[in-house]
């Protein structure tokens, strides 16, 4: 019975309709209730719903769709931006040497402590975005900005993660990630460039033929199948999936279509489904019942760490690139959430063994306090009453 | 990498895309080409993919969907006639005798032809009902006859399929099929009835107030969730899941909204994928390299009786209570799919060790070739120049 999909899928989704109800009631962005219902029947408290392969399936499907949205919102020219790219850099830095000088500090050994750094530098873009959207912001300069430098600051985190293993076993390969970097450009340049040229195509050939008229809901699905594919290219070339979600939003952006069922109506559908349940996954995930005090002691630590060096490191190379003190406060709040992107190398340090249960835990709890708090500095500080700041 | 969700995802949808394309250029209903573009790929040529439990689990939630969206164009008080009542009667008692004498002919012991006979007894709703919808004759007369006797079916052979077990096991417990018989017309009257009341009551409170401007897609999830909930309290009850979201269909056909997305077009966008993806995986499941001369024989006669059988049983007793010719043999051939009942009635008989590998490759193999056939009969024979006959 608990293992039915039914069942899961069922509770997944009433639990996200009634997070998503209760921040509404308390005007808090549905994502902030979506994590903490996601927490009250997880593992955590009520043990309603574990964290199986098929919550982590779905969730997986979700975070594809949320970002192929978030990128079908965004410009392809946007991307190859400079300041972006250097806000990126210093929000990754800056929260990578601060965290591995804290965990140092903690007593770990440098190898862990440079892998704990990994974990703060990685922004997880699915929250802001979603936040941004959900304010109806999505296309301020400051938005942009953000969610290109978190698309780059993921790149670079995986980039990071890579170097992280290798100055760990003690062997550095500069070229390696000379490599890596390479085809990370390589795939965000061509994958746009190429994509929008032959997959346009492709729509407006089928759009404007009769097929159109008894199969409109094809390039919709057409937009879904790039979505994957995109996926598991960037997932191959050793990138995130979400990464290539994202571009594949992008390319699906340009595509306008005429008799055919619109793509961005289809996947805001798919997304308030199966997005909602990302989210209460992300609760699931986190067994908080394995807490102990200096567990907490160091959570605390990592999470204020984790807040300031963004805060730091994005906001005021966003300040010093010339963005105004306000836009510069909003950078630096909407990096600050890191979200799945974490608790993955947290999860992954965890199975290799590198990190402990306790590390782990407090790694979690860092992710699951920066992305509780950002929205709510987002929505009730910097953008309360911006029609009269603003 | 071939385990990762994405290339799965991405083959899948892929395959779809192919088979609706290839189908269309042959003016064939796209489940077909779905069917026979999921065998090409399955194990049973390329072998690119094969039925994990993550195909499997996204088949079922495919399967959910599509019997939704056909619940949404249904009434209520459609179910509650005598005639499809009637059909579906003949309509499994016809094909499990038939089918019983055959297998018994072919050397099969008493309780092994007794499970064989009801495999063919259930049609499989999806694949008539999707393709009338694709032809547009979701709304005929015969078009509402198949769809509910082939939902009282369902429910029938689920019937029958127990008091097969318990004349194999040799004993018979009259109470118990009552018992079924009961909760099954419990739970869609009552599913009905009370479902409509508070969801609506629901839906109508939140299209109503302020919370739909922010979040229009709210009544739309609801829907979703209903499906689910409705399926597993159907598989609970011991009935099929898909008859579960058939009703929960039924019951948000009635439910009309102003200011939130509409439940019915976010739906079809659902439908669009992982319907689509349902179809690829019914040929993915079944693997054709086991196939010999013998089994062919049986897979031949077992697919005559099965078409034969329901043709008599459905298309005479409509004809008997009052519908045309015409009407006649459309029910006859509409009732002909077996579809995935089928192949999950063979594979419990195979998992449970009542039939062995060959018999189940016939019954998998009949059960593709009466859905394979239906929408080609449907489509090139009784649809055909239908504005000048009908």
């Amino acid at each position: 019975m608990h293992e039915s999909i039914e069942f899961q899928m069922s509770l997944l989704l009433a639990v996200a309709l009634a997070g998503h109800l209760l921040s509404s009631l308390v005007r808090q962005p549905a994502v902030v209730g979506q994590i903490i219902a996601g927490l009250l029947v997880g593992p955590s408290l009520f043990g309603w719903i574990t964290y199986t392969h098929f919550v982590a399936n779905i969730a997986h499907l979700g975070a594809i769709v949320l970002l192929f949205v978030v990128g079908l919102e965004f410009r392809a020219r946007e991307l190859a931006a400079v300041r972006p790219f250097i806000i990126a850099v210093a929000g990754v830095l800056v929260p990578w040497v601060a965290g591995y000088l804290l965990a140092r500090g903690f007593g770990f050994e440098s190898s862990r402590a440079l892998l704990i750094g990994v974990a703060l530098s990685a922004t997880s873009i699915a929250i802001t975005a979603d936040t941004l959207r959900e304010l109806g912001r999505l296309q301020t300069p400051a938005a942009r900005l953000i969610i290109g430098a978190a698309v780059i600051d993921d790149v670079l985190a995986l980039l990071a993660l890579s170097l992280a293993e290798q100055l760990g076993s003690g062997n550095i390969v500069p070229l390696a990630i000379m490599l890596m970097l390479v085809k990370a450009a390589a795939f965000i340049g061509l994958g746009t460039i190429i994509g929008t040229m032959i997959l346009s195509r492709i729509a407006h050939h089928v759009d404007q033929s009769r097929f159109a008229e008894r199969s409109p809901e094809f390039v919709f699905v057409l937009g879904m199948l790039t979505a994957f594919v995109y996926a598991m290219v960037a997932e191959y070339l050793g990138l995130s999936a979400i990464v290539g979600a994202f571009v594949a939003g992008i390319v699906f952006e340009g595509i306008k279509v005429t008799h055919s069922r619109s793509v961005h109506i289809g996947a805001e559908y798919v997304r308030a489904a199966f997005g909602a349940v990302f989210f209460v996954s992300l609760g699931v995930l986190a067994d908080l019942r394995v807490l102990h005090t200096d567990t907490l002691w160091f959570a605390a630590a990592l999470t204020l760490v984790a807040l300031l060096s963004k805060f730091v490191g994005c906001g005021l190379t966003a300040r010093l690139t010339g963005s105004g003190v306000r836009d510069s406060l909003i950078i630096g709040v909407g990096m600050a959430p890191r979200g799945e992107v974490a608790m993955v190398i947290a999860l992954l340090a965890l199975n290799r063994g590198i990190i402990a249960q306790p590390a782990y835990v407090a790694l979690v709890l860092m992710s699951l306090a920066t992305t509780l708090v950002v929205p709510v500095l987002l929505r009730n500080w910097l953008f309360k009453n911006q029609e009269t700041t603003g």
